[in-house]
């Protein structure tokens, strides 16, 4: 009995890596870089920027503030021209723009059909409310970070989220591409389910490859997960 | 420039009193009452429940919670027959069962179209999530009291609501068919927007017949309100 599923969002539903390397591509027109590489070398900072928030030596910051001060970092650290305060805000919203996997839409419509499906992410409310209108994507509430005030995978931001459902964790699935996720989330007793995306990190990917555990349900898609539970 | 609009949702987007009056009859079966005004004596505590809160005298509790004792003190005061637990928690969940007028799922999806919409309601986030699949509403996110961990017109829940959207309140629209709460964001510098609902309370409606102030549009409907601002 599934109530509801819960979502990662950066990597399992929307490919950050092509999108962001784009946007970098464009804010900085007239350098032959790596754009793949750098736009990895910023997803690097992620989750250094969360660490001291989840341990409680920062005060609870959202995913923008963090996006744009380790953006500043990037800029520092490969050499890359100074950009203008208005276009560098406007690189830090990149992450607004993230395009979905071409099985999200129509996978997320169906699962939506099945049960109602929530982000459980670490993106804050108006990041994951622009990147849903961005890829199309229909959510039927944006929880996760924001109304935890903390970081996955803190154990509260998963389980706030099924308290703002009204649910218990034992009849809500947490839907991710990684399996570091779902070991957090199986330890407080939900359901899992793995959705394979190998290109995540680019040709080169290597960690997330498969199903580290035996999750509820192990898929390639959104679409597959339909059908699994369908 | 409108970035979103907020809406107030019982009675500007549902029908709460048609709803809870046919809940309360076919709760009762054996009972012949006068259901609309039982909906009304139910809803006639919403307000007064909610006080002690907003003036902090009450730890903020969600309103499924406050829906169930305004239940028990109903069925108490009217000498209605007792019901067992299943059944007393099933009536009180009417409330996430409500109909949404008939304009109301095809303006909402004109004017996500325009902007994102969010609720900005005093219904817990279960209940919303609960009321918008029920009746096909689709929001860009769920906001209001859960996220403020209080109640309108405390300035808190309007104020936060639009902070989670990365907006000020001055690029946001407040949606509602009730003049106080216009008043309440008007004063926070919101743009507002009145919906004429004239038999929210029934045929014997006397309060909200009309804008009670120069509001930004004054509307029938969310079709017209689309078409205003489309």
């Amino acid at each position: 009995m599934i109530s509801a599923m819960l979502f990662d969002v950066f990597g399992t539903v929307v490919d950050w890596r092509t999108s962001v390397a784009r946007e970098l591509a464009q804010a900085f027109p007239d350098e032959d870089r790596d754009w793949d590489a750098l736009a990895d070398a910023w997803r690097a900072q992620y989750d250094p920027a969360m660490a001291p928030i989840r341990d409680g030596r920062r005060r609870y910051t959202d995913l923008d503030v963090l996006h744009r001060e380790n953006l500043d970092a990037l800029i520092a650290a490969q050499g890359l021209p100074d950009l203008a305060e208005d276009a560098r805000r406007a690189l830090a919203f990149a992450w607004h723009r993230l395009d979905p996997w071409p099985d999200s839409v129509v996978g997320l419509q169906r699962l939506r059909a099945i049960a109602p499906c929530a982000t459980c992410s670490n993106g804050n409310i108006a990041l994951m409310v622009n990147l849903a209108r961005h890829g199309g994507l229909v959510w039927d509430a944006i929880l996760g970070a924001a109304i935890a005030q903390s970081y996955k995978s803190d154990p509260k931001v998963y389980l706030k989220t099924a308290e703002a459902l009204g649910l218990e964790p034992a009849s809500c699935m947490m839907v991710a591409a990684h399996n570091a996720d779902l070991h957090a989330a199986r330890a407080l007793g939900f359901q899992t389910a793995f959705i394979l995306r190998p290109t995540e990190h680019g040709p080169g990917q290597t960690k997330d490859l498969e199903p580290e555990d035996d999750w509820d349900h192990s898929v390639s898609s959104l679409i597959e997960l339909a059908e699994a539970l369908g």
